[in-house]
């Protein structure tokens, strides 16, 4: 059985910042064309994440939605789907994933590079960054913080290990449901090199593999 | 202090087995041409390893190595350099680490890719994947694991944390000494999506970042 979201992304306008408020309603937002993204078995969210890409993880705490950008995670189970991810204590988001146990990873690829380096520019402590780059929260179907619009992939989340928190800011999660675009087939993700160098997702090939 | 380490790399053959046993004696391969490792600063290694390559990682147990194809880890801490990674206990390395609690990260490129997807398609309980692939181990400084000569890097890493192996198969290592082909400016490594697929790294971007 697949499940259907049609969600409204909103075009993309990243320095211009909307004129509303920091608290997540989970309205849809004007200005739209619509995307169907559609329900991942959680068999195979490994995939999405096994190559490393750089990830948007949103939180939500006492209202207010936030995006950190991410490259520290790892598949730990094929299914149900574990994650591994840090989250250092000076990360705003920090508070908010501990608190509530609850979060989105959503994977951008290259066309949001900007949008993707400017969340880890600044902090949610002052900026709302769903409105300072333009990203359009659409409401998640069984954790409370949002997906994010224009990601090709979402992956609703829930802590259930936080054995190594305190000392390394690692959490364990839990995939509880996975959306994606159909369209992106091999989508040019974004992977981390340090200092500002992002490699871009290459060519696909195929070998006689007996690995998952 | 940059040390350098002259390493003896065998010419590609991985499909003939080498007529020699399955103890690692550390010694140095012949019909070799040089190549030259470098040190690599600590600090630099969360470079190599946060976009998500997949490693070939050695261990050592009872005079006989063994290499693993592997994709689940991630960066834990900047300096001194800690990685999470997850070795299953269907694996045969996995006494071995659990047992010797070392081993060495080992980055193949794309031009390994045969090799790399050979190594986990076969189980060193039965194969002396060094000998069926063609690969060269070489003495490492810190570790009694070797290193592969042909991996344009490799880290020498002990687990100092097993708090999550029994339930995940998490071991969290610290790299004690990193080792680099200083001629590897962008390495094309092979990032896994599951089924045989690989993406090979891709162009890199440089985008106005702050972050590490």
């Amino acid at each position: 059985m697949e499940a259907l979201l049609v969600v409204s992304v909103r075009r993309a306008c990243p320095l211009t910042p909307r004129k509303k408020g920091r608290t997540y309603t989970g309205g849809s937002p004007d200005e739209a064309f619509p995307v169907k993204k559609r329900s991942l078995p959680l068999s195979r969210v490994y995939g999405l994440l096994e190559p490393g890409p750089v990830v948007l993880i949103t939180t939500l705490r006492r209202g207010r939605a936030n995006v950190m950008t991410q490259s520290w995670h790892t598949m730990m189970e094929f299914e149900p789907p574990l994650v591994g991810c840090v989250v250092s204590d000076e990360n705003h988001s920090f508070e908010a994933l501990r608190a509530t146990r609850e979060c989105v990873i959503n994977i951008p690829a290259a066309d949001l590079a900007r949008q993707t380096v400017g969340c880890g520019n600044t902090t949610g402590a002052r900026v709302d960054k769903f409105a300072r780059f333009g990203l359009t929260p659409v409401p998640a179907s069984m954790v409370a913080p949002p997906l994010i619009a224009e990601c090709f992939a979402s992956l609703e989340a829930r802590v259930v290990d936080t054995r190594l928190v305190n000392r390394y800011g690692f959490f364990v999660l839990e995939v509880v449901k996975a959306w994606i675009d159909p369209t992106a087939k091999e989508p040019r993700t974004l992977h981390h090199r340090g200092h500002g160098r992002f490699m871009v997702a290459g060519e696909t090939i195929r070998l006689p593999s007996r690995m998952k």
